[in-house]
């Protein structure tokens, strides 16, 4: 996996089937990625027939021989492990495995999420040192960037895994946001430093022994307001917070509807400022921010969302070249190796 | 504590020196909804001669024996459990006491949220069968009434605390917003049955063994949209989601006001939109709720934010004495009675 940090040749894997818009999506943002950045090798893995469709209804061209046949499609409702062994020649499987076999170096979906994570810590195999990976996103703060490890991958983590988070979240965020020292916050019910339940209270201990910007404790409120960029917790609790914060906008539009269903007065105010609105608000737009990245596999893979545009496929697939250029894997590895040993 | 179900005559402690602007706001708020209900037996904690003041200031008339004297103040930066050792004469111990001698009937405070949870838990009790109190938050959803339990009382809660939440909240919606048959939603990572960390596993086969509305698993997402009446979930989870909701409306204006700056047009694009921003977040404003009820002490305890203005505090003590006349303390131990032998 030896390779210069800047612009290295990087074989790419885009799962062709993967989103609600498939194969449309992912094929169309694939290549214009590709198109972007030629020491981008782009293998599209599918259903060759939908995939040729969808290149030649749109005029453009691409390499018959990196069109990476699987039969199979592991859909939204499938039980992502079950999947795993069901739908062995699905996309997901076949795309996973190139990664494995080293025929890749970086695989991106917008399909079943579980499965992704599934394939990707099975199929291709964890860093060593890792004892599970982390599946992070990125929030809009008040200032600067935050990030918020675990948001899915993992629940109940023991206090060793939100250590893994915390190194491997800044270790994303120094690379790919260029943030020299990154701040990193412990979730917790409050900020003094005997707040938290038992497992964050033996992490406190854990990443207090770290070489990690490490601030303590931080609460609910400081996320948005940016009081860290990479801030750690439980998968069980990221989760349930990133799909809280997504709903949020959601509400809010409909407050607004209401609003202007009182009257016409109201219907006037609320049409001057829906352009303004939608400015603001696309910030909160998290499908802008294009996929969220899966650490700790042993290569690079990245996961969308189910309805990820042509732009965000787009970006999960420059955002892996990303990772790639900056030697993620490696860095992560010689890190977690200082830390091996770190106990309470 | 027999008492008939409406307008009964209730004992309610106001600590006048809890809050940030106390003894005023505290004073004035607790005095509003005492000539607003004439039931309500009214006793104004804290400091005599700083209550007088304030009472002497705004022409107000005030039965001098129901100032109960007490020379401590507990701060808001003060450790909740020391304080209630350090402090015995404090306010929030000493109307605590007269919940505990049976002299009043429900405690209100907008003091230390710490040191009223630990007063009104280890002082007032807890109701036979009640194995940890909850605090309990409002949410403004899509549809209806959405309330979580627990925001904060406790963390790492077992299974069967996860129960008793759901049993509390759910004798809390029915009677207070007269919801008949309240759903109770368990907050986890996925609506699969099994989806779920360790414990919300185990609490979900008891709580599908209850006579509660129970509608299975619910994810971040459905809170705001109104799914469930009653958001069951460990207070480490929910007190992190309350005060990343309290924050959102923070981040919302500063994104507009960044917005703004950045020229005469969106100046004037926002001048025009911010009236109607203010209504349609007023929904947001926690504050307007006026407190949170601490279900499960043996008595009627609620606690307030800080920043409670007059309004808020009056709202507390409105909300003290529909808790009293709807006999929830008693419906709470009764309805624990028949969940007292469940098991996974």
């Amino acid at each position: 996996m030896e390779h210069s940090e800047v612009n290295s040749h990087c074989r790419i894997v885009v799962d062709a089937m993967g989103g609600d818009f498939a194969p449309q999506n992912a094929v169309l943002g694939a290549l214009q990625a590709a198109s972007m950045d030629t020491s981008i090798e782009l293998f599209l893995v599918g259903r060759k027939n939908e995939i040729l469709d969808v290149i030649n209804k749109n005029n453009l061209h691409f390499d018959d021989s990196h069109i990476i046949h699987a039969d199979e499609v592991i859909t939204m409702s499938d039980s992502p492990v079950l999947a795993l062994k069901t739908k062995p020649n699905s996309s997901i499987v076949v795309g996973a495995k190139l990664v494995r076999e080293k025929k890749a170096d970086a695989f991106v979906s917008a399909g079943n999420t579980g499965a992704m994570m599934s394939a990707s810590t099975l199929i291709i195999g964890r860093i060593p040192g890792v004892g599970r990976p982390t599946i992070g996103t990125i929030m809009p703060a008040e200032t600067g960037i935050c990030t918020i490890f675990d948001v899915g991958a993992s629940v109940d983590s023991k206090p060793n895994h939100l250590l893994e988070y915390a190194v491997m979240g800044s270790i994303f965020v120094r690379e790919i946001y260029g943030i020299k020292d990154p701040k990193v916050g412990l979730l917790s019910v409050g900020e003094e430093d005997s707040k938290g339940n038992k497992v964050t209270a033996s992490a406190f201990k854990m990443l207090k022994k770290t070489k990690l910007n490490f601030v303590g404790n931080i609460e609910g409120r400081d996320i948005l307001k940016g009081k860290v960029n990479v801030v750690v917790c439980d998968g069980f609790v990221g989760n349930i917070l990133l799909k809280f914060a997504e709903s949020f906008v959601g509400l809010l539009k409909s407050k607004i509807k209401a609003f202007a269903y009182k009257g016409l007065i109201n219907k006037i105010r609320v049409l001057l400022m829906k352009g303004t609105l939608k400015m603001v608000m696309k910030e909160f737009d998290y499908q802008s921010y294009g996929g969220v990245p899966l650490l700790g596999v042993n290569g690079i893979s990245i996961i969308g969302h189910g309805s990820s545009s042509v732009l965000a496929i787009k970006n999960m697939v420059l955002r892996a070249k990303e990772m790639y250029d900056k030697n993620l894997t490696n860095k992560i590895e010689e890190s977690l190796k200082e830390y091996a040993n770190i106990s309470e």
